[in-house]
């Protein structure tokens, strides 16, 4: 049985996988993920793999949150590592003679693709919604990569005039994130406050509103709390056009939904689901296939796990 | 020497040339395009192929303005030849023993991004402003395709809220065509005049409003007149921000730009670049190079000949 490692990099906690051919996992550990240097992340991963125990030669990809060079092995900004410009595949490669990087929201696309919610289509776009915004998409069966690995960044699309738009963590302004990214969500719960929409649990001074997150603005929400669902609806509308622009600019077959805040907001994910049908076209919506994520963590495990298989000499 | 066909049926033209294994155009030739049957345009590219006198068995890919199922050869619909669902690959395996079947921007894509403003580069979006707005993308060097074929829609990508967004060809609302493409521009500038803009040149009332055009706002806009401003700079923020998501999605290398409006139009077109660089996300924006097209009536020629080529027993 041909196996390949999938590891999953994540912001707090270092995963691993043997992956058999069709992407099932026959092995995983983890472990928290102590000091973030590059070299202790190495280190981590060393002791990490002498639990796994690969047969020798068996390929590996890693998938981190950030932006990859792709071909260079180079992590461009990893904001959760503090990484930023690091040619992490060459240290990888010198310890354990090479790896393939991916971006995070890559692999999760791969095992959605093709062994959870996207399966059986060659078409597939996955976005996920949690602390920002993250996707992937499979193109004909392969991972869309863009020029030097740098595709579907949607999160740090404009929504709205950028001069007029909110910052978002990357600096820039207008971003879908910043309306939408849990991060966020009490600065764009204090706006709706702040610009006088009504509320009966949230008060514009009180200092828990920094607090608030997707399950207490959902909650909020549900019970027709003005102001949460004001949130609620201005991250749909948004949410729901961005996603109408990649169906019309892709026409996937799959469209998979996922992340911390769609998976604790059910308001939230059928207003996007709403508006995605007001906002996308026709023809391309006529043939698409809306489902929300299957794999939960293990989707970037078996996405990297099949990537490797992939790259195997 | 290898030899494939190339055919571009236009709305008032049919063309086809003989396109060698590099994308060199060996021979040309064209005729008016007469009635638009199904049938009759078969018989009228069956006396242009007699003249061209294609080598025996040379594959043929023919590109057309409309929505193509890619895999079954059916136009799905094609506005100008007044073609909906309409099994034409059939009519030509009946008649030439074959041919594929691609949308225009399709085939312009194809072309621009091998031979043409984007030579060189695996990564190409090509965006055409002409009557309509017209998109096609290179990816990993093959032309994106999407399930079925339905993919590069731009045109119909919703840039403002559906239900208060301008009615656009295709039956929605809020489409990017119907605030960019040349046949919206007489009932966008009423709508500045209407809304109280000022202008120096034309009236509201005025029937011959009706006929202007991209030439004509743009010698108006070229003067200073703020309606005809006003119409360029919300139809380049609205553009300038679709493109910049697309560049989020695909990180393309090369932007190949073109089409009749913005070919006639220096402002608007420079005002597009500006949104551009205002709206694109900066990592993918620094990896871009944006130009306009420079092959012509002859992209779609090249670029059909070249999937001909690919396409070949």
């Amino acid at each position: 049985m041909s196996l390949a490692v999938g590891v999953d990099l994540g912001g707090s906690t270092l995963r691993a996988a043997l992956v058999d051919a069709q992407g099932d996992i026959v092995r995983a550990v983890r472990r928290p993920l102590g000091e973030r240097s590059p070299e202790a992340v190495v280190d981590q991963l060393a002791l990490l793999l002498g639990e796994l125990a690969p047969p020798p030669g068996a390929p590996m990809a890693v998938g981190l949150a950030g932006s990859i060079r792709s071909h260079g092995g180079v992590v461009a900004l990893a904001p959760n590592l503090g990484w930023r410009e690091l040619p992490f595949g060459a240290l990888l490669a010198a310890r354990f003679g090479g790896a393939r990087l991916v971006n995070d929201l890559g692999a999760i696309t791969v095992g959605e693709a093709e062994r959870g919610a996207g399966r059986g289509a060659r078409d597939v776009v996955c976005v996920f919604v949690g602390t920002g915004v993250g996707m992937g998409a499979v193109v004909g069966g392969a991972l869309l990569e863009g020029h030097g690995g740098l595709a579907a960044e949607l999160g740090h699309a404009k929504v709205v005039e950028p001069e007029q738009g909110r910052l978002c963590g990357c600096g820039e302004r207008g971003c879908l994130e910043a309306y939408v990214g849990g991060r966020h969500l009490p600065a764009l719960l204090g706006e709706q406050l702040a610009a006088g929409v009504a509320s009966d649990r949230f008060r514009a001074d009180d200092p828990v509103l920094a607090s608030v997150d997707a399950a207490v603005l959902e909650e909020a929400a549900a019970a027709g709390d003005p102001a949460a669902l004001a949130v609620w609806r201005r991250a749909a509308e948004l949410l729901g056009r961005a996603l109408g622009t990649v169906i019309a600019v892709l026409s996937p077959r799959g469209l998979v939904l996922g992340g911390g805040v769609l998976r604790r907001a059910p308001h939230l994910r059928a207003l996007v689901g709403e508006r995605l049908q007001a906002n996308g076209p026709r023809p391309q919506l006529a043939e698409l296939v809306i489902r929300d994520s299957e794999l939960g963590d293990d989707a970037g495990l078996v996405g990297a796990g099949l990537l490797a298989h992939r790259e195997r000499r």
